[in-house]
């Protein structure tokens, strides 16, 4: 594919061409070590969400940092990191027909695979595939906890394909899957906690379920950046899934954590560098980042520093900006926190790594595109 | 870069992995057609916006079939669309700075090269960095006709540039950029062609003082999906620079044109393809098109002939479609139409281009994510 790297390492942030998506480095490290420290005394798993940032890069320095593994939603997703030297893979989500589940069995011949599940024919199309290429998966039950998206919802399902799963032939049953996608970007912070203890308690009966007929339930896995702290209290789960704790977003930013709960502590690290293009009104500037450049599905991005300069407004190729005070100039640049982190990265080729505003690493988004 | 092709050329569509982004070429040629034989019965260029596809092969169809040549929005873009051997462009854009421009004029030895400007002191940084490289630019003055976005204001800084760059040594000034995009997507019919006559008349008193002001004005270029009619039954306008209407999309599906006006013909050529990977609800299935598949800005996409299904929220992976009459099945395929297409296409790596139910065509997203 064609590319444009828009840096050089060395150079001064703001010789970088625009836009662009910045990484402030400092930021990203204290991140990572202080979930990564965290989970170390919680004694915790934490296995990153590679679905945020899409980076070997990025993934290798977690796992420097203690995490297990990572979580991919798409085998070619993690298709890219195993050839990139990670073995151990979870796939948070359902892998159906023959062409993607030849792909997954492939990929665990390099590396632990492991994979969720919601329905029973699908146990049975992993199994007979896995035992033609002669591998073993890992298979994990999904439970939709309150999310509405994938995972049973009966007791007697979860049975069924428990016991499904531990007789086939080349499978292993892991546990549960059991993420609250809805709940991490609830504001409001007791009901946001409702909402996991909604499913700490439908987890718990599901484990008991599990161990009362004969089942056993080794991991349990879930928990995000927006409500990690809860799942980890509950003393049930045994593995966090957090990922846009990385670099955090405009809406991650909104919600508040009460009782000194640690997701105050991380710091925005990700930025599209935008430049002022065009100013022919006093108090209106238009800027060179729109929606090709950063996804406006969870609001509109914020402007680092400048405090009375607003992004208004997206089109394609350009942002609205007011600019009530007309402090902006044609040239000028300026710093946007996405409005939502993961679906922007994947917009991207590259990331610019910024210390002491110069830069100094310039990181391929690896797993861009990755669909399928 | 990493990428997966989701199909094989001769494979049937329900084969083609999923999500994929795919063009129905027949109704591809057929809207190509439609708006080519408008075009030239109403002796006026079309310069096709390539930021749309951002597809090498396409842009070539539409020349094929008589556009003048292709609008950019990014000097990157134009880039691949050169190598590529295309060779008259317009940049329907500003482009400030000496990295930028130095980038322009490098295009400018290898193919025509316009592009806008809003602002004087661009005009001169642009002259001198073309002096340099001895090669020519051809200059267009942008309007703001309304949207609000870049272009200037007063008829005098519009005397004054166009004196600027008719005195430079190496710009060439082409007339004026009188795009309106924010008319493109007003629903009503009226209220659309009420924008349009707004910009005509501010268009027509720019043209009148810069001709009594001794300045020419050789062409006006702007024009929609949404509008071009109107802009075309101006008599002033000399070249339309449509880019949606290869594909269509869902925003552009709301927008009904009244008097049989031609937009009526154009046809929905431009889909995602997904498929059913969770179906635990009876009125509920999950499909894998989320926010890295396809673009929400202007609302959720539309699925495609399942009459009773609809797609009614996203996250970054999945797709919640609602299922009234539970026909879904895990493993069904859907083809969606996306909200918008452009930031969509800017999503993917490839096309997939059907006819009668078979893979015929697998291009690049030659100009995908080139941003700068």
């Amino acid at each position: 594919m064609n590319t444009v790297i828009p840096a050089k390492i060395g150079m001064s942030t703001r010789d970088v061409d625009t836009p662009a998506l910045l990484i402030d480095l400092d930021n990203l490290e204290r991140n990572i070590s202080v979930l990564a420290a965290y989970c170390d005394e919680q004694k915790i798993d934490l296995r990153v969400h590679a679905k945020t940032h899409k980076s070997v890069d990025i993934a290798k320095l977690q796992i420097r940092h203690g995490a297990v593994g990572i979580c991919c939603q798409k085998v070619s997703e993690a298709e890219v990191f195993v050839q990139n030297g990670i073995n151990d893979i979870l796939i948070t989500n359902q892998v159906l027909g023959e062409h993607k589940i030849n792909r997954l069995t492939c990929l665990a011949k390099k590396s632990k695979m492991g994979v969720c599940v919601d329905d029973p024919a699908n146990v049975e199309e992993l199994n007979r595939i896995a035992a033609e290429q002669d591998v073993h998966l890992t298979i994990l039950i999904e439970l939709d906890v309150g999310g509405g998206r994938c995972g049973i919802r009966s007791k007697q399902t979860l049975n069924l394909m428990a016991k499904k799963i531990t007789k086939a032939s080349h499978l292993v049953f892991g546990g549960l899957q059991a993420y609250h996608g809805g709940a991490q970007h609830i504001y409001d912070y007791r009901l946001r906690r409702q909402a996991i203890e909604h499913a700490v308690r439908k987890v718990s009966a599901c484990k008991r379920w599990l161990l009362s007929h004969g089942s056993s339930c080794r991991s349990i896995t879930g928990g995000g950046t927006g409500t990690y702290p809860f799942e980890t209290g509950s003393g049930l789960y045994t593995e966090l899934q957090c990922g846009s704790y990385v670099f955090m977003d405009a809406d991650y930013g909104k919600i508040h954590m009460e009782d000194k709960q640690i997701i105050n502590t991380f710091e925005n690290s990700l930025f599209v560098l935008t430049a002022v293009m065009s100013k022919t009104n006093a108090k209106r500037a238009i800027c060179d980042a729109g929606l090709k450049a950063h996804s406006i599905d969870s609001g509109p991005p914020l402007v680092r520093e400048a405090r009375s300069v607003e992004y208004v407004a997206s089109s394609d190729e350009h942002g609205v900006l007011h600019d009530p005070e007309n402090i902006l100039r044609l040239g000028d640049k300026l710093l946007l926190i996405p409005g939502h982190c993961d679906p922007t990265v994947n917009m991207h080729n590259w990331y610019i790594g910024i210390r002491k505003n110069r830069v100094e690493q310039i990181w391929p988004v690896s797993a861009r595109g990755m669909l399928t």
